[in-house]
């Protein structure tokens, strides 16, 4: 089975654990929503990327930590797009999953999969030594006082610090993926921290850039957002061809810091095509 | 120190490591005011005269279990309340989390509780040999197909089995305070079950009765909102007279499902003057 099939098979799995013919249909169906079609998965396909170059021999648990990691982040995704924040009426090319269910099932399809990221663990990841270590990792990218939810508290103040807005919006996940993967593997997770919360920065970035640059079609969701919002975005701080070199810099940084292993040429390519899928070279050539 | 006094240092600590001086500043308030001043924690309470009756040597584990269970019901209070839901403008007495923070902040509060709730685990049980049964135990109970989420989104569909949806929204986290107190003092979780879900539907129970019985200020929250809001209750199922009687037979049910062991008298009393504080002997006879 290829990479992404297996990432779309684990997925599957933990989700057909949270239903029953006995659970409320309705908020079962919001959850497969809120995660199928995925998007990119870069998440998840990063964190088993650092465990293979980690040199993992039995995938169940890299598998386990890739799950959880995704079923946050569309988790986050449900919640970023509810009326009282951003108000998104379509992601993923669809409508969001409150504009087709409802507020109250997106604001319960978004709860049910952070415990189920937390559960999934639980259950897969039982007899790791590192499940200690799995859990702090992935709940402090998600909580408070750094992870996915206090950046999107950080929408909520006056005065936003940029880089710890986009830190734990955005990097915070990324690096937990990368050290999760190494954790998974046996490994340490510091080497590869630097690298997730490159990655990170250099996803916002490009959906800054993406956010000013891309039609609606193309992005699956609503374009000039961050503008109607007032939401601090690279592409407004620094202008798009400032955003664009910051972009580069950051693909450069996060390959830079692989530590040399026998998987670094894999990890490398891979993070040249998701570089390329995200801005594509054309565009960066022109507003060279 | 006492009991009471254990628990809220206990949870206090637990909300400390979500706070540092880069985190957003208005979430941290939401999550601390959603969390304190505290209403009767009869969960953490129950999950420590488990442990304690189970003969617990070290109550670290314990302490961690039943901190992460109040989380959860305050993260589950914090969400009820919501506009898109029961719309409750007061709670414990006091404005409600999206009253007093806003709705963004209060939906932010109730992720980020989830959240501490799993890494409150992490961090305090990381050494505990029973930490993923504990992890199954507490995610089951709020997750789906069966735990508070669950329970909620029953709400949200046209048609609503009693039972169930007691069973989830209440009943499930009341049987994981019992059985995660066992857990945590080493014994078998599953004797500690049935005592659980029969506390949580007195509790439920309790409920729906003081819903129609009681006055805003002694409730510190609205009341006649199950009626309001075509909520399934037992007063209207069963009528008063017989929600109260109702009340009765699960208490002494509860009682009687207790595993005899040396803690046995003081869960007894426990559960006595937990009963009368909910419905008053009074009450009971009067309607008798």
């Amino acid at each position: 089975m290829d990479l992404v099939s297996r990432i779309e098979h684990a997925i599957s799995s933990a989700l057909a654990s949270a239903e029953s013919t006995t659970a409320p249909p309705g908020l079962a169906a919001a959850m497969r929503y809120a995660v199928f079609p995925g998007g990119a998965r870069i998440r998840p396909r990063l964190c088993l990327a650092v465990a293979a170059a980690c040199g993992q021999k039995d995938h169940t648990i890299a598998d386990a930590a890739a799950v959880s990691i995704e079923l946050l982040h569309c988790a986050s995704l449900a919640h970023d797009d509810l009326p009282c924040f951003d108000d998104a009426a379509t992601r993923r090319g669809k409508p969001s999953v409150h504009q087709a269910f409802g507020e109250r099932l997106a604001v319960l399809a978004g709860d049910a999969l952070i415990v189920l990221a937390f559960q999934n663990l639980a259950l897969r990841a039982a007899a790791a030594s590192s499940l200690p270590a799995l859990l702090m990792t992935v709940s402090r990218s998600v909580g408070m006082p750094a992870g996915i939810v206090a950046g999107q508290a950080w929408e909520c103040e006056p005065r936003v610090p940029l880089g710890d807005y986009q830190r734990a919006k955005t990097g915070a996940l990324f690096a937990a993926a990368a050290e999760a993967g190494a954790l998974a593997a046996g490994a340490e997770a510091q080497p590869w921290c630097l690298l997730g919360d490159r990655l990170g920065e250099a996803y916002q970035v490009a959906d800054d850039i993406r956010d000013v640059t891309a039609d609606a079609n193309d992005l699956g969701k609503p374009v000039g957002r961050d503008a109607t919002l007032g939401r601090p975005s690279a592409a407004r701080e620094f202008g798009l061809k400032g955003a664009l070199k910051r972009f580069e810099q950051l693909v450069a940084a996060a390959i830079d810091t692989i530590p040399d292993c026998a998987g670094t040429p894999v990890l490398r390519a891979l993070i040249r095509a998701e570089a390329e899928r995200l801005i594509p070279e054309e565009l960066l050539r022109r507003a060279a």
